[in-house]
């Protein structure tokens, strides 16, 4: 029998939920969360949405937000665990303690790092979103999408993919967001709270640090740093690296944030041959290959000179290679 | 008898064929023509492409875009002159002297102010985009959609609905795009070319236009300024207004650029409740409701102290009437 069955025979058959997501949450945790637990409550069941953390004040709007309980203020114990796009359970943070008291754990997520945690595992790489897994989930379940839920697993997909732009944009997902307008999905309503409710502060914010843009000489690598000065006012680098990405003839992004600890955060996106998570790797980082990450000890100056000697010697040596 | 079904025939049975475009060409437009034209050249019938310019250089990566004409450099006549995404006949430029010359004008558009200038006019307003129709139609006629031609539909339909965020998008724009991509639309090429080939200049010149921007004391109103000088260096202010839109609050983005000929050209966007139709009007401009524009005599300071003026008095009106 297939995970999916197991879960949709456990979905009918017990009576007490909790549901969580990673910490961090963003709008497929969330949207995957509050879908799966807003289908339990309609069916009658008992389900507690937890999270270690308030839920983000930018995704407040998604039905059901209100609902989402601290992981800290929970003491009871429940049949059934559910754990929605999270590769590890430490990755539930304060709710792992909860969620290791259930009879049996449910893992639905689309992470390859996946590390199936669960008694029961529904771990599909191929999907865009846990989003479009939960919605499968739904359907084969013969559950009613509800335009509440239908607005939650939108978003999910939508934020997940970065509108339909990522390389997880299959033919699949573009079907599952068809069905989901049908449901009832508020496509206004979601675009108008995710992309138009940006505070002027991140977008003076956002102009400070493209002003820092750098190009080597080569072209192939742009980067952009965030002093400490300017992130005091305001830290809203999401997305700020696809513009350096954005650039023609451009390899490899690179952003730089000095963080309180005295460490940097460094942060890489790759076009079409370059392995960043190699490069990642080098300094104790990692990721997937064309997005990863690491944090190096040192001033702003000293590591952006490191790691952009290092990025050019990797594309020295692969043009050697060639 | 439905347009669709007049036009399969023709498909069918005609021989030789001119199609073209809306001047200033966008990626619907485009996508649409391709499409087209590789379908009935697929289909070993005379197709020839033209258009009234050069094929934008942000476009040329469309499968077949070497094969557009220039308009001007064709004399001879063809039975079937083909329309594609035009509202009118004018609009098609210097292509519009030889589509006269065609026995028969089809003209196939998703505009609301469309003037069926065809002798066959299938007008689809609700249809994301013209390849959207476009697809259906060769869907319907039995056309093998190859993979050119695919990746010409998907990309007239990211375009026309700003990847899938504006209100055009629908159920059936997703469910395009999902056979779209089964037939070989080529995802990443094309989102590399679309939003990773920015230059430098356009870049610099972005952050440029985002210092100038203003809010009015009451947060409804954002607006940013292009000065002639600034213009001097690019030319690249395509969306920039959607950042003054999409500021938390703000009602009402304006983008004012100064033109060579003494004017101000202003653009107006608005979220959900001003009309900038009716703003633009006042000043002799025009458009939809939440996308006008209008062309003013005056220094940029003068102009932005009217129009700013005017669009607040629009906003206490509305207040009063409330």
């Amino acid at each position: 029998m297939e995970a999916i069955e197991d879960i949709i025979k456990i979905l009918k058959t017990k009576q007490s939920f909790v549901l969580t997501t990673h910490i961090h949450a963003d709008g497929d945790a969330l949207g995957s969360l509050l879908a799966l637990g807003l289908a339990l409550l309609n069916n009658g069941k008992k389900a507690v949405m937890i999270h270690s953390e308030p839920v983000p004040e930018s995704y407040r709007f998604l039905p059901g937000a209100e609902m989402v309980k601290m992981a800290q203020d929970l003491t009871e114990s429940f049949e059934i665990g559910i754990v929605l796009d999270c590769t590890n359970l430490s990755r539930a943070g304060d709710a792992e303690q909860l969620l290791q008291k259930a009879e049996c754990i449910i893992n639905i997520d689309h992470h390859i790092s996946n590390e199936y945690f669960g008694q029961i595992n529904m771990v599909e790489t191929e999907a865009s979103a846990t989003g479009e897994m939960v919605c499968n989930l739904l359907v084969k379940g013969g559950f009613t999408i509800t335009p509440d839920i239908a607005t939650n697993l939108y978003t999910a997909i939508i934020t997940d993919t970065g509108s339909f732009r990522h390389q997880n944009t299959t033919a699949n997902c573009f079907r599952t967001c068809a069905y989901l307008l049908e449901c009832g999905a508020a496509h206004s309503f979601i675009q108008h709270h995710l992309y138009e409710q940006r505070s002027l502060q991140s977008l003076r914010f956002m102009v400070k640090v493209l002003q820092t843009l750098s190009i080597s000489e080569n072209g192939l690598i742009a980067w952009m740093t965030i002093s400490k000065d300017k992130i005091a006012e305001v830290d809203d680098s999401d997305g700020l690296i696809d513009y350096a990405k954005s650039l023609k003839g451009v390899e490899v992004g690179i952003l730089f944030k000095e963080l309180d600890s005295g460490e940097i955060k460094v942060s890489f996106r790759s076009k079409s041959f370059v392995d960043v998570n190699q490069l990642a790797a080098h300094f104790g980082g990692g990721g997937h290959e064309r997005a990863a990450g690491c944090s190096i000890k040192g001033t702003l100056k000293e590591v952006e000179q490191l790691v952009i000697r290092k990025t050019e010697e990797y594309l020295a040596k692969r043009r050697a290679a060639e």
